[in-house]
């Protein structure tokens, strides 16, 4: 059977990232996160972002990093602002609404909301004391559509929300496939700036699991130890986050593995296009194709992708590349789209 | 400087379980535990604790098993008694009450609470309406304090709360240190039947993170896979942790670990009795010992131990072992205590 | 001034309902709702509409009467399915999230949600682990413009529920007001067989405060007077809000007082129709009228009434009438109409 | 049947207070705590207790105003420390844990805790980060067993509560009976100063329902307003509860209706005195007296009282009287104590 393109997070993790939690195997580090380790991932993480004040919290995944970062800003009566593909609206078992805070929609443009958007949004709840008091704006880049942010895009939505108190959290779940895009032109210094908070993701970029959140707002960051052990987040061995952030931007080999995942992405827009198959836009290694019914199940059935969505005689079925995706396995992908083509 | 005794989860795995990480590093798997080693775990486990209809569900760390356990068992009305020593009163920065349910506590004997004290403590409640339900009991064996049930106090917990309708669950932080203690008459197979939930942990026994959540009774299994990824603890690489349970559980790998740290313990009390340091009464690898107050501190800064209660005069602090201290680290500590005895 | 149309809720009480409590108001009487008056309205309240075995729970408002029943009935991974319209959605200050539960918005259709749009939005969820579970349908009735539900339609949207295990629970803040109208043809008595819940508004039909909540689902009763308390909202003297629905349903009284503001609502609705003012449907105490802008803002400021929609040259008003408004208030507004026509 | 002397919320109001209900009747105000009334009684409330710029919030129950305060005050990581024997930790059904708050007992003193208390309790935390933080300070006043506090013994917990970053606040479900005890020193205008919030309670005092809170700190008072609504606690009404309040401080009512309550303790106090019965020491409206347990269960039979503490061949029950208690009431229970004394 060939190789599957389901998700960028059904390979353990790169072979550099196992080696360095070998190497540290019978050292004896401190405990909860307070380790030599994640000090030092931490300042990596701070100098490749431009973040040099910030707070850098290690955690075991991104729906739970979603939910700490937005239960620390928000108030009971205070909502977020989300596209309504937005992760945290669609895929996490209505983890923010769980825990107390109500998500407020804005229909997605390509995956994507706009600072206009916010804007009208905001405006329309008149600041009435009988609605949910908008708070905080969530996006996610690379989004859940594969599509990225451009940096003056984020610096306008930056711009509304200091203009309407609002804070900014980037989901960044896949924030490597977006810096590293070839459509890329978002600094990540500037996100050391231009956010709140935001989440460098390591599940899905080649790490064992482990997100590393990044808080701007030092008004956010206070107490965050404590509140991250109330949610019952807090691991006793953080040092098994921290050896494999170190070892992920010691050297580059986050956005090494994010650019290989994106390149081999590339490869097969281009193999589709070229066999004009339907295509959304995407520059990550997140790719949206639509087939006939038939053999969209065939590639589904080969290729482990998911269904996307359903348009009754078609199917949009996703295909994402991986830190661990190679040539051959691509060539594989197009030679089946190659002699099942219609 | 010397081998610290600190805790057992300051060093990051034992290499059989690395090893076990390696091996599959590079093999797709399903996400969300869905996988097959996960699977095989789950009945190793359930084989271990005799357990054959149990549902196993691997979680990140024991705090977040408790708060999953306890806030899927409990309505806002209803609480859960506990030990006063108990981690969920004491050490988990109120996670439980942070969640939404009281804690009512009983006053520990050595680290434990009888079948007697929680009929009592019910009947104080006099099922009066304006008062919280007692709904649950929640132990860990072994204790805060290193101490462990014996087989007929958990079957009379366990009648006690069949009884008053009240849920068993037995946080096992430390269950591998308590069923491989010398004084244990405990069968692991007991476990399947004589609560409603217990878990199994592996932070404090060698694995690099993971507990393993074993829910006996199926009212409290239902669903909690979607309760999981509500509370923010659905890990996508669920593999990550299913295979280091694997591993432990094979070839009973789990209780080796246990026992070595036990033994490694017994040969420090032994030590220490003999050069005439008063310790508290624990048969697993926790040891309270008490010294006048600056040789406490000079174990504390030699050996990290941790301040456990200070008398005044005297300290009790606590020595940890872990499944990787050896006999020359054991050798090392019973030298510097016959050199500083007084 | 002339008399205010702004809501009917800004007079106290019905002249009758204040008698009552001054006839009873130096007996003593039983707390915490378990006197015989509240026992007495419980039994008026079951007979009138056919529901001899639900349980009958007095509350002091809708916010916390639809938060009760919600936070009682749903697990934190369930939804909530309610119109876009829904109070629950805009006009709670997020009271339903706030407390941990997600709501599923359907487009309204004049205020109102069909069988099928339930039926295709649960459809769309695929019963998928990671997204919330649909769980329940909330509808008012009548709804947030006015408008009715007929029985089938209910009878409709009870079949979906019962067939995709959802609960069905009716918000009546205004049901006085629904049953009353001239085009209902729901009985009462139907309510205690087609939903788990409904509410009977008492504080915007003329009672000083209160509502009374009908639970017909044994389940959901099922220790619903902890859940009051633990969410601070049992009344101390219970017996203040069970006087007055006794003395509301002792002898039709609520039926009289939404008939007389339905009655005066169709007269304004009928002078409106023959100056030619566009009015939305609406067959009970609010009216939707839209003007040019400068006469709308006229009439808010001389009637108070609440702007509903701006449309930017014209706006969008509500006139509601109430338990005490009287023909020459009615006639004072269409004089007004009549003198300010454009 | 005698009158019973079960509580002091079992008759309905004073007259008084139904008489301002009954002139405003027919009048229109503003919803939700914006009318006149409100304004004017949070006004003579503020010159009551000496609190020029606090802010006071009306709300329905003792619960939920304890419920509210104590939400909006604390983070999920922090607790409220509180007597044993305080009203949140015994008599609420964990409403405050139930909204994600733990409370952290110190053991009464008749009902009571002391400053030196509240420090050691806080030293014992240590600050440590895996442990609640200790953050609030809740007391009540008078107390769940009619004690009161004296100025100084206030002034030193306030002193405590700011050096230790705690916040102050008093519950007074039944202030009015400690403000006008015969042993009470505590000036109402002190309660402006000396704590962060601390509530009026008009339930136990003759008010048909309601609560006053008022805050003087800002920084809780911030946003109270959508936190009630957000918490289901806003009533449409709001200035039912406004009038009541402004009946029962204009001209001070409140003070005289808690006063003759007191007066009617204190003759059955010294009655039971007399007779050689043996009461606990309480300078306000609720007597604590111990009996046989033949001759207890007799009291309870005919006066309504509820048992407090069974000591096997005695018990203590609980007598209380209200602002409708008349001398012939008292006279008809000391006649009882005179002829089964034993």
């Amino acid at each position: 059977m060939g190789k599957r393109f389901r998700n960028d997070y059904c390979e353990l993790a790169h072979p550099f990232i196992l080696k360095a939690l070998m190497e540290h195997s019978s050292e004896q580090n401190e405990a909860y996160g307070l380790d030599v380790h994640s000090r030092k991932a931490a300042q990596y993480i701070k100098d490749a972002f431009g973040a040099p004040s910030a707070e850098v919290f290690f955690l075991a995944g991104g729906t739970q990093t979603n939910l700490l970062l937005i239960s620390k800003a928000l108030r009971h009566f205070e909502g977020v602002i989300s596209a309504d593909t937005g992760h945290i609206n669609v895929h996490e078992t209505a983890a923010v609404e769980g825990s107390g805070y109500k998500i407020i929609t804005i229909p997605n443009i390509n995956g994507k909301i706009t600072a206009k958007q916010v804007e009208e949004k905001v405006a329309s709840f008149n600041d009435d004391e009988h609605m949910v008091r908008p708070r905080m704006v969530y996006i996610s880049n690379s989004t859940e559509l594969g599509t990225i942010y451009t940096e003056s895009e984020l610096a306008e939505i930056c711009g509304v929300c200091k203009k309407l108190n609002l804070y900014f959290f980037i989901d960044g779940a896949r924030l490597g496939s977006a810096l590293t895009s070839s459509e890329n032109d978002l600094k990540p210094s500037a996100l050391g700036k231009l956010c709140d908070a935001f989440y460098v993701g390591g599940t899905k970029n080649g790490l064992l699991f482990g997100e590393a959140l990044v808080i701007n707002n030092p008004e956010l960051a206070k107490d965050f130890r404590r509140h991250i052990k109330n949610k019952g987040a807090m691991l006793a061995k953080g040092y098994a986050v921290g050896i494999q952030f170190e070892a992920a931007f010691e050297n580059g080999l986050y956005f090494e593995l994010a650019k290989k995942a994106n390149v081999m992405a590339d490869l097969i827009k281009k193999g589709f296009k070229e066999f004009g198959i339907d295509i959304l836009p995407s520059p990550t290694n997140q790719i949206f194709a639509t087939f006939e019914k038939e053999s969209a199940l065939l590639y589904i059935k080969t290729f482990g992708c998911e269904l996307w969505e359903d348009h009754g005689e078609k199917l949009t079925i996703r295909f994402v590349t991986s830190f661990l995706t190679e040539e051959p396995d691509v060539n594989e992908l197009l030679e089946f789209a190659s002699s099942h083509r219609k």
